[in-house]
């Protein structure tokens, strides 16, 4: 490790960013906007993609894949699909380069001309909804649970680390369904999932709720999302799941006979979370020493590292560290024991507290002595000392637990620190100004007052929350009638 | 089931291109080329990743994520690999759609062009070295040993349904080295890996060979491969690894200081299979009845299809069959009870056969009464009788075991039958066309004789076997002096 990162409270967003690169998570390519995810970055997405596509799989879903490209006028047949998305992707020309007439190099060949320009995926739905026609006939084809990892391309002009990037890894579910309750049901289920995941591996609490009309997806009927607060005080959309009606049925003419030989139109769900999953990951819990990780998503759970001078103290004490390896192991933890004598142990406890490894344990030749072993746990920095027995393994087990606890308790109380009821408007700008977070406001329920909104004070509507109680009040701009609250912020 | 599979032996083409559809693997997309991978078929293609994962990892390579878009100029900065990948290649110029004048539907906005093209990725050498550059400065840097799952896009003009797509999924490993030796040693490993997992895996018995000069990797100094032979006798190339020498790390200026503080290139491999191993599974071993798949990449091992006329029937034959389901998944098997009422028993039956599932067990009141199952293994049709009691798990058990070496042995005896040593052109081209498959050939080595042949007889070097003996012979070509026999055969 060279230098520590920018503290937060001088510059969150410097820290955020050296905080990635530092981690060894990701970086810049030399193609604007696209980024690297880096080995160690990549294995916390690989353990968050093991766990979705679980929970994917026992809600009956299977996957499959769709193509990158899309022709151009498919974008266009669902009218608030193309609105959305025509603004900023990628278009493919061409098929074919040549040797450039000065022979340095090469040059697109202009003979080589697509005579339909095709799209790379900004998301799927029109591609798989134009399969879905040729695999939907009957009732009994119904339903279509299909999800997809994949990459796709939106062309953002400013871009960040995994929270905004024009190339990202995502997954997204296209369901198809008999009846519109049966999809509605879906679209709530997958919601209900990304929450799920979200608190329990990722340790962040999220906000169940529909978005408002203009935050809603190109062509759906309604979004629904979950809506996480991170440490600075602004929201994160962590995933959303939208029941899209009978839109893309219309638009790509999918239609099934129902048990009596009639024929209608079919309807459709689409969800998706992707690599912004991490940003909201690291922004979640990381303090100004690195990265904070929830066990269950962590590479390494547990490091331990050696101390010694004289190198029959390393004998020694490697060959207690590796009994404790075989005993942490053999319950199912990952476990690196860092015996790289290139490095001395200060060293490699700030690297790891960088990485955000949960639980480190150091044992040097008192330790041998007193049969003992230094425990540190990342998220609060306590040490203890602990019998280096077979009883360590409950203790680390135990502790791994409590710390997956502790860093999602401490998230919820954060964000209820930070969600504050307002009443009148210039509270509402003054507690975005001074205290930031989540600011629940009644609202007219109409587009203007959430576009002038948004203008004046640079918030939006993160969602109406599924559980907001109903509530007589009036929308803090307009002051028109409104009968629930909706939650204002600044968001990422 | 609709209708059966054209025969094998009336035309080979149409069977794969039929037992492709019929066994829901993959179809056609909209966009010329690119293939859509359907649930069933995505499923043996995920095995088939976590399987080869495992390996990789387990040989110490790590997974990260690289940019899909190329700097076309990248493209450029090794000779020989431009030259391979230039030709066939999607080019990204805009970065934008915008409404057409007269407002139905989008074009591409002329004013959103971009300064330097971009290609989608044939492959991802240029890019991931251009990376490494970043990563490497000291031999403590090295070795580098990265792989990527990703998808990739190579224009072809005749595609075919996973052999040959325009767009496809692979993974490309990347490895960076401080040694020329080390470097070496990890291409032949990976050779090892691929044939290991074709053999252990898929039940394809290969080659391991390295690759002529002509048909190397564009950029490589040694293209070491795994071939296999299909069932019409011609060969599928199943996967390739590449020593490249210090040629990225020239093309990159990668770099690296030694123990002594000398600066010197860094030395590279890459490694690949693709979706291409699907058509390699599927020509190996199925039939004229539909897929043969072996239970070690199975989605369903075990199916269990019911037999009834009466409610009563179907009542006792599920609950029986229930118990089997639980024995049978309590081992780690993947089963299917098939309960439907919508379909009859024969239906079934043929569905299974078509999907390859490899043990299909069935039931019955007589069944019931005798305390027996049917059991039927797909690869050679049998049927027998076996008690259906605790013992039925072991029973089951060994015999997917004797599926997986079965298949296997069988591929090898094709194999075998269809290799032919030959002395003289005129036996060569005989056997090409009348016997087919592998052709023992001295060769006098010269790129000119490998491309005569290939223009006159369609045949190409398949690969210098790796355990090939020395062996005094004559070019079948040219007459002149050779050491070994190489392989030819005509390819897919």
């Amino acid at each position: 490790m060279s230098k520590g990162l920018p503290k937060r409270s001088d510059d969150y967003s410097a820290w955020y960013n050296e905080l990635v690169k530092k981690a060894d998570l990701a970086e810049n390519s030399a193609v604007r906007g696209c980024m690297v995810i880096k080995p160690y970055g990549f294995s916390i997405w690989e353990k968050m993609q093991a766990e979705l596509d679980r929970m994917f799989k026992e809600t009956g879903h299977t996957n499959a894949y769709f193509p990158l490209f899309i022709p151009k006028s498919y974008l266009s047949r669902e009218a608030d699909h193309v609105e959305g998305f025509a603004k900023e992707c990628a278009v493919v020309t061409h098929y074919r380069l040549k040797n450039s007439a000065d022979g340095d190099g090469v040059v697109v060949d202009p003979d080589a001309k697509l005579e339909e320009e095709l799209i790379v995926r900004p998301t799927s739905e029109t591609v798989i909804w134009s399969t879905y026609k040729n695999w939907i006939q009957s009732y009994r084809d119904l339903p279509l649970l299909i999800n997809q990892w994949a990459n796709v391309v939106r062309w953002e002009m400013r871009t960040r680390l995994f929270l905004r990037t024009a190339e990202f890894l995502w997954q997204e579910g296209h369901t198809a369904h008999a009846t519109k309750q049966e999809a509605w049901d879906e679209s709530v289920q997958m919601m209900h999932v990304y929450a799920e995941f979200a608190e329990s591996f990722m340790g962040v609490p999220v906000i169940r709720g529909i978005k408002s009309e203009s935050e809603r997806f190109a062509g759906a009927e309604e979004t629904f999302c979950i809506e996480a607060l991170m440490q600075d005080g602004k929201a994160l959309q962590a995933g959303t799941s939208h029941f899209l009606g009978q839109n893309f049925a219309k638009a790509f003419d999918v239609k099934f006979a129902d048990k009596e030989g009639k024929l209608d139109l079919v309807w459709g769900t689409s969800w998706g979370v992707s690599t912004r999953l991490m940003g909201a990951l690291i922004m979640a819990h990381s303090d100004d020493e690195g990265l904070v990780l929830p066990p269950k998503l962590a590479p390494i759970q547990v490091v331990i590292v050696p101390i010694y001078r004289k190198e029959e103290e390393r004998i020694a004490v490697s060959e207690k560290a590796n009994e404790l390896v075989k005993q942490l192991r053999a319950v199912g933890l990952s476990v690196k024991f860092d015996d790289r004598d290139t490095h001395k142990p200060g060293w490699k406890f700030a690297e790891y507290e960088m990485k955000g490894v949960p639980v480190r344990l150091a044992m040097g030749p008192k330790d041998l002595e007193k049969g003992t072993v230094e425990v540190a746990r990342r998220d609060t920095k306590e040490k203890s000392f602990v019998p280096a027995d077979d009883a360590l393994t409950q203790y680390v087990l135990d502790l791994l637990d409590d710390i997956q606890k502790n860093i999602y308790d401490r998230a919820l109380k954060h964000r209820e620190e930070l969600t504050t009821p307002v009443d009148t408007y210039d509270e509402f700008k003054r507690i975005l100004d001074e205290k930031t977070g989540f600011v629940l406001a009644h609202w007219d329920g109409t587009a203007e007052t959430e576009e002038k909104i948004k203008q004046e004070t640079k918030a939006t509507i993160r969602c109406i929350p599924m559980d907001a109680p109903e509530e007589e009040g009036v929308c803090i701009y307009s002051g028109k009638p409104s009968t629930k609250r909706v939650i204002f912020a600044r968001a990422y």
